[in-house]
């Protein structure tokens, strides 16, 4: 038993993609979130920049004496995925492994498409991940950097047309190529599911990055046994390093919800000061 | 005369829009420029945010011994139009008066609309510009917050059927309003001029605010004889907080020509040091 929180970070609003699943599958935890909006997107930038502020996210995280840190980002997943070094012995999870392994559980043709930012589809993170499982898997990466901006400027509404045909463009390879299920390799993608689904059609499976994440980090600790024994529900708490109230605003479409918890700016002073 | 350096700062790299007329203007005058791609964009941020990263790269350019300083940025223009205290003592422009005097020189129906960022608009800064010198004339604002997203992902291509869309939905009420001039506040926008001019038709006078900036800045310069009076052509120099790399792959589209100069890393610690 373990009553210490969850840690969950991210470039900015996706890793809630992994928050509302832990909540449900685990009502009990606290759960610390930090939501990096005064420096998203990560996914543009490059590796070096990447892994500085995903260290100083993660150290921020740590002074919250979780019991695991989830790396709730694609980007971050993608580009540390060879070096998680600054998660130090606390227990750490991103979400390329665990979505990988649920692609490659659900496929059945062996053909897995991969969609992201265009740091997480250079580093062939989710590519290397697959075929360190099942070796001769066909795995396809597209880069969509169009999908978080179409999702934070309010065009990820079913039907819209701008956001059907940018799908279409991006995603034409993954058709041509037959990929029975499709890794929405970034966490904000599921806002984007009604455009991928009607673009791909109703028989290729939909695999959600934050939420596989969030579903491994149950099973990680409760084979450890370290859930939280206490009586009750979790609390949630959530920083955020642009306004509070920004981040409260937009939170909900995320979390399929109203905010269940608190949301603290901390300043990029305080951040940096965070340095692993 | 004043053999000092221009120095000029924005987001990302939309103020070389305001770099390419200055060297076009100005031949003789070094340029230092600072562009903040760690942290672009600025114009979804808060305006706490916006403006404590205005005063670090401001700062920067300062230690540079410039004339003075170009926010080559609308957002940054906008946020700070009231509060320019971060510039100190040196000469100080941003975009948005610039902007706002060309284009009320450029109306004849009165009638002027200007598109920018979400946070550009917000602030109303280029309507209060365009009223303190003609009260009288209407001024539309309207957020086009895809646009830059657009531009640094491909889609800015002339034809493109998707940037002509949402060319399209963002420019309507502008042209139900029948203006005759439309100020692009926003320095990245110039990139987006196919798109624009195919949506509001050839009898719309396009003001570039960056292009704008350098006009002023060169007037300013004239008139406090603080040209540069070596012989010979003068030296750019750019810094940018992310990868220099990636930084000069991307410049010679805004540049309209081959990177004219030595790209330098500068460090965010580096540049959070410099906080005015």
């Amino acid at each position: 038993m373990n009553n210490n929180a969850i840690g969950v970070f991210d470039s900015g609003l996706g890793g809630l993609t992994c928050v509302r699943e832990l909540n449900r599958l685990l009502p009990a935890e606290d759960i610390v979130y930090f939501g990096d909006t005064a420096r998203i997107p990560y996914g543009t930038r490059s590796r070096k920049t990447v892994m500085s502020y995903a260290a100083q996210d993660a150290a921020f995280i740590k002074r919250h004496n979780v019991k695991i840190i989830i790396a709730a980002c694609g980007t971050v997943s993608s580009v540390a995925a060879e070096d998680e070094s600054f998660a130090g012995d606390t227990l750490f999870t991103g979400v390329v492994l665990p979505a990988a392994r649920a692609a490659c559980a659900a496929t059945k043709n062996g053909k897995i498409g991969v969609i992201g930012t265009s740091a997480t589809v250079r580093t062939g993170a989710y590519e290397k991940a697959v075929r360190s499982i099942c070796p001769g898997f066909e795995v396809i990466g597209v880069a969509c950097p169009l999908f978080v901006p179409l999702v934070e400027n309010g065009f990820a509404v079913p039907g819209d047309p701008v956001t059907a045909l940018v799908a279409d463009r991006y995603l034409a390879p993954l058709k041509s190529a037959g990929v029975d299920v499709l890794i929405l390799g970034c966490t904000h993608y599921p806002l984007m599911e009604d455009a991928i689904r009607s673009c791909v059609g109703g028989d290729v499976a939909l695999i959600s990055s934050g939420a596989e994440a969030a579903k491994y980090a149950c099973t990680l600790l409760t084979s450890l046994k370290m859930l939280n024994g206490s009586e009750g529900g979790g609390t949630n708490t959530y920083y955020t390093s642009d306004s509070a109230r920004m981040f409260a605003e937009s939170a909900s479409l995320y979390l399929g919800g109203e905010v269940n918890g608190k949301v603290i700016k901390v300043s990029l002073e305080e951040l940096t000061r965070f340095q692993a």
